[in-house]
């Protein structure tokens, strides 16, 4: 068990904000990490271009289907070629604005140490968000999302230092009604965690509810919310080439009171996108883009980031793919587009596994590493996803958050130091050809941080394995879940506030929540 | 089932050579996959300097103990400052019999389509070698190697396309008397394979022995033996830095024959080498260096790679450590000290799990992962390996096939093409905002060879995946298994040449086969 304040394994300096809750593991401290390699890149120059123009010529030529009214008129009055909801923009235009959208940008949740800097080479983690099931080794079947497991979720979010922002429903909780669910769903994350949330582009009284609900859990006046991004919104074109009038609202909305903004086309490549992965990402940064430029428009200097979130289908089923080849190679092209844009980066944690199996890991571990090797700046679902995103499963959530620690450690530039104390020429030639160096003091000087240490891995031989009750990955994942949930502790929160938004919370569902249209 | 003498799925030109044995799954045709991506580099040119300035160093000042009495001889005659069995060399003149060794060379088996290229941006792969015990889902229990094992993972090697080079003992057979083991796994292996093959430098017999079964196998002359490399050898230092007589006299018995030599000091950081990463890689290098260096003199121009397996421990167990953040940028920073001096690289798929479940494929995702972005040439254990190589798992072997293949097809340019005809302008304007792609005539002209197709990998929904058993990967991987080593058909030989190996055979174990003092 890990002493109250120590220094988490795995080297490195202490993050701002100490863990609360019970210490189930010994964990990495919170840290913003900083991916340092140089992003793989499998285009050349020409590749970049051809790409550019191929969602240029999309802008120009083809059109996006715009069906939010008021969306429109902006175009309208922005100077695009209207043709009933068809917008066609100019690539001048168009690169104006996207110009005009920062490279780096910050989040600042309720607990300012949990301060998120999107862009700038870091590589942000967050949780599943939306499926609709929910699976765990304790019953093996696939079960409909309820708010207690989708708090067992949100706890584990906060537990994690590796997960930094609280997307959407981990789960989606049907047991609330769709009118109310967001307050529900909106009051558990901001009084069991203190980082980063989201709020889903569906329908204005969600979006301002949620706006409403981070500024009061934030104490802050109007003002104070709207100076930086507390929030954001992240919203998926509906491919090919159209934006929904629910998505481009709440994209508005954030715009306006200055919140961050996410866009990820999802496009199935040979089904909403071409065959072809190059094709398939210009149609996805089409769609992506001009949603910057419309959201630049109205606010210059909007807080944007784009992303794609493009795989391919099984030709012979049609069944969607995850974390395969081409999803790797489409993720580290969006990245090269998103550098030759200058936006931050989304991308995911992915696998089309039923269950937290051998493949599952493999198809995640595919998927998180093409994040690394994009330069990707925030991974979605990079915890918890099972079957192509319609199940989040808690044992799934522990093993990826073991991944993401490994990642975050492979992060630090300690570990490639060339010192010449890492060089060790002493230490090398006092051991010689004989002995070992584990009591050198070289070694006994750094032993406790110079590697990383695991909580899940285990490296027991198989004999004493074996003799533990020979526990496979999953199962010690599930142990490891219930125990953490078990001794959760939620951060602190003002008494004044948390009256406030159950005051909130209250109203609204008096008032009837949210219109169930979408 | 696949058709007979299809080309595979997954895209890309058929192999030069056509897969034999009956067609259980759908695999990739064969092929040397050539990694395309720049390599990770942690390290700037002052980090490459003072690693390599540490292994000079090394050399120079600390000296590598040589238990081998001719290599002895050979250092003191180059000129090198021997003490007793220390030997230090001049950086001069290590560089200059370094630089004697090419950065490409092949090596050609009985088959010569399945001739390998070592270095020129290759990447392969080759199965576990040498765990002393089994492991099955079957039986669940970890067993003592047999020959019938043995043979299976020979089959296995020999059934996949992805699998270039058949290594050490896939699993050492324990039922052989260790006199004739050697004569009885090559017979196995070059009659059930005709793919490249190693010997183990472990006594001049056995090597000797090695030598001339490949020659017979070959149907070829001393001289054509001798014309190019036909086989290798891969020896590790006795960390840290020294040399034992065996791994030294069949480095130099396959140096005078114009054979592959492989040298790979294993190293953990804080047991047999410095706690520090860097330091750990400096001391690999001037163990595996001084090799080269060996070679060179003997045999200016003999065919080198070099490697290193610089892991971790648990600092709290000592237990080695597999997979792990440290162990990529160590691989990462052996790739750029590999291409500093020229030489194809080694390295290793590699776990510390006991059964194929979560953390047997993120730590095996991890090193092939660090072999892809280290610029890897030749991986190791790239198939079948659990418990830091003490247990080979025919069901492992199948897992990491499957994302063996998923690597080679990442391999292929035309995932990330983008010509007029990929970038799919027509394909996007005919679709517009409605519909989607399956129909379109550009869609049916690529959809057999646009996508990955796995063997493993199960993407039906829940629903269907259940419906069908639920059947987690480790079970599907042992169904495959059996099916696979049920139906296998060995590639031909002459009989002659059989005949010829069998009589070898038998004449040796009458003779005694090789003393058994290693």
């Amino acid at each position: 068990m890990a002493r109250a304040g120590r220094k988490g394994r795995g080297g490195g300096r202490a993050g701002a904000a100490e863990r609360r809750g019970a210490a189930v593991i010994e964990q990495m401290p919170w840290r913003l990490p900083k991916n340092l390699d140089k992003p793989t890149e499998p285009l050349n120059e020409e590749g970049v271009q051809a790409i550019h123009e191929g969602a240029m010529r999309i802008l120009e030529e083809i059109g996006i289907e715009i069906l939010n009214t008021e969306a429109l008129e902006i175009f309208r009055e922005a100077g695009a070629t209207i043709n009933g909801t068809n917008v066609r923009v100019g690539r001048d235009w168009l690169m104006e604005m996207v110009g005009k959208a920062p490279g780096r940008w910050t989040m600042t949740p309720r607990n300012p140490d949990h301060e998120l800097v999107m862009g700038d080479g870091h590589i942000l983690f967050g949780n599943v968000s939306s499926p609709p099931s929910y699976w765990t080794l304790e019953t093996g079947r696939k079960m409909t999302g309820t708010r207690e497991m989708c708090k067992d979720f949100i706890k584990l979010s906060q537990y994690f230092n590796c997960i930094h922002f609280c997307g959407g429903y981990p789960v989606e909780p049907q047991d609330i009604h769709a009118s109310i669910r967001h307050l529900d769903v909106l009051y558990d994350k901001l009084t069991l965690t203190d980082k980063v949330v989201h709020t889903y582009s569906l329908g204005k009284e969600r979006v301002e509810d949620a706006m409403e609900m981070v500024r009061i859990a934030g104490g802050l006046t109007d003002e104070e919310f709207e100076a930086k991004p507390r929030m954001y919104t992240n919203i998926n074109s509906t491919s090919p080439l159209k934006h929904d009038e629910p998505m481009l609202d709440g994209w508005m909305r954030l715009a306006r009171r200055n919140q961050g903004l996410v866009v990820t086309p999802f496009t199935l490549a040979g089904a909403m996108a071409p065959v072809t992965m190059s094709g398939a990402v210009a149609q996805s940064l089409a769609e992506g883009l001009i949603a910057v430029a419309l959201a630049q428009y109205i606010r210059p200097g909007a807080a944007c980031a784009i992303g794609t979130f493009t795989s391919n289908v099984d030709m012979k089923s049609g069944a969607p793919a995850f974390g395969t080849p081409e999803y790797i190679r489409a993720t580290q092209m969006t990245g090269q587009l998103a550098r030759f844009y200058d936006l931050p980066m989304r991308s995911s944690g992915v696998c089309a596994a039923n269950v937290p199996d051998g493949q599952a890991i493999w198809e995640t571990s595919n998927s998180l590493w093409a994040a690394v090797q994009s330069g990707t700046n925030m991974v979605y679902h990079a915890a918890g996803w099972l079957e192509g995103g319609l199940i989040a499963s808690p044992e799934k959530f522990i093993m990826d958050c073991e991944i993401l620690q490994q990642i975050q450690r492979y992060m630090e530039p300690e570990i490639f130091a060339t010192t010449p104390d890492d060089i060790a020429l002493e230490a090398i030639a006092e051991v010689g050809g004989q002995g070992h160096f584990f009591g050198l003091q070289h070694t006994q000087d750094r032993y406790e941080t110079a590697f990383y240490q695991p909580f899940l891995s285990d490296w027991r031989n198989f004999e004493a394995w074996d003799a533990a009750g020979a526990v496979w990955t999953a199962e010690r994942a599930h142990h490891l879940y219930k125990e953490i949930v078990a001794s959760f502790e939620a951060p602190h929160m003002e008494d004044s506030i948390r009256e406030e938004l159950e005051a909130f919370v209250a109203r609204r569902k008096e008032e009837g929540g949210a219109p169930t249209d979408y």
